[in-house]
């Protein structure tokens, strides 16, 4: 359903409430006989925001690539401010709730960063990439991995700096594959992350298998070996969702593209 | 940290990027030393629109009431076109899954709604509470409750018809109390619903416990009856998590309030 073309105007916000009350199965959203390109310009905009706010929410549930109305939309939201804000305030709230938290003397004391789009920004790769238009397309994708050369979110390597600092134990787990575990490091370590407690990536018995329940497996060994997974940051809900959770679950924005 | 004043720039953007390598516990964005009104109208627009979303994806958790200076945010956002788009597009989503749902004979395929601000809309009682920015005064809203005239949400309602109409049995499930159980009863069929097969509201001795726990005790004894849920709808997170939970959760957008 995020791809269908669907757009809004007064004239048919007013239409569905005053037919509200009549049940059918037709689209609740209807398309207009004609657009102008003006209204077309600010009802796409107003679209792509509300198909954004769900794919944040996870309302949206499992989805392929944006949609060709949606790529300018993407294209300002992840290249302006409001990404960049939208970025700090939950580092913002990752702190605060990590300043509640009293950090024992075991050293068990954990909390978990996915590496891309949450340590790290491919903003470089999809904007040669139609900002998650373009069907994901493998062999590009592991040469700019190789390439090492994706920068730090900013508001993650400050969140990042100041929770080691407080003592707590990170943990990176990826989707990325073993065989990328050294340029990885090197990335990682050129955008300015050190001292991680473990770098967990997918193993070849991992293949095939959904993100979701890679990480919840990760997690659950964490558990299993004494660690108190506090909080956890991830650009999509697979880093988020299923099992040995963390206390507290922190989403970051990412309007490009979803892991199932 | 939702009510924290804090204002964005260009140029603190930049200064936050370039810093950004130095670990540090001061507050990850920072004030500038002066605002100008026009710019300060801009900064608190992003600032609002970041403070949202972290809202509705539960970055923020629990959080008391909206900040001053997001009050005419909020108002902008609940009565113009961007809440009705949300709204309409978390229908479109939810429709979208249900049609995926084969529906068995046994009667027993059920779907979750909350009421305020899920299938009513409050807002000519917040118009007058300052949108969420007045602590919550249990008498006057009792008052309002209590004249049964809250309006449906125009894509709820449409979506309850069509949800009915392909056999799903329609649980409405509360954090409204047993004495208002009539009011309540007649403020939906006003508002055009009809034919739940339950509704459960909070009884004296749920007085205290959680909205969480209460909503999932609710559902635990749904799944004991043999219900099948496949899907609940709630603008709050308290209708959406802890256990016996759905198989797919939409999340309605509420600017204005967080129950716990």
């Amino acid at each position: 359903m995020a791809s269908q073309p669907v757009t809004f105007s007064f004239l048919l916000i007013s239409i569905l409430i005053s037919s509200a009350s009549s049940a059918s199965f037709e689209p609740l959203i209807q398309l207009p006989a004609t657009t102008t390109g003006r209204k077309s310009h600010v009802d796409d905009d107003l679209y792509c925001s509300s198909w954004h706010l769900s794919i944040e929410t996870n309302n949206a549930g499992s989805w392929a690539q944006i949609s060709s109305r949606c790529e300018s939309f993407v294209q300002d939201y992840m290249t302006g401010q409001r990404y960049m804000s939208d970025s700090e305030i939950v580092a913002n709230y990752s702190l605060g709730y990590a300043s509640s938290i009293e950090i024992a003397s075991d050293g068990k004391d954990a909390w978990i960063f996915d590496v891309d789009e949450t340590l790290l920004s491919n903003l470089p790769y999809y904007q040669a990439h139609g900002f998650g238009s373009e069907t994901f397309d493998e062999n590009s994708w592991d040469l700019w991995v190789d390439l090492a050369e994706a920068p730090a979110i900013p508001a993650s390597l400050k969140l990042y700096n100041a929770l080691k600092q407080m003592g707590f134990k990170i943990v990176v787990l990826t989707g990325r594959t073993e065989n990328q575990r050294n340029v990885t490091e090197k990335n990682l370590m050129l955008a300015g992350y050190t001292g991680w407690e473990r770098l967990l990536l997918r193993g070849p018995s991992d293949e095939g298998t959904p993100a979701t329940v890679f990480k919840s497996e990760r997690r659950s060994v964490l558990v299993n070996e004494g660690y108190r997974i506090h909080g956890s940051s991830g650009d999509q809900w697979s880093d988020l969702l299923g099992f040995a959770l963390a206390k507290r679950s922190f989403k970051l924005p990412n309007a490009m593209y979803y892991i199932a």
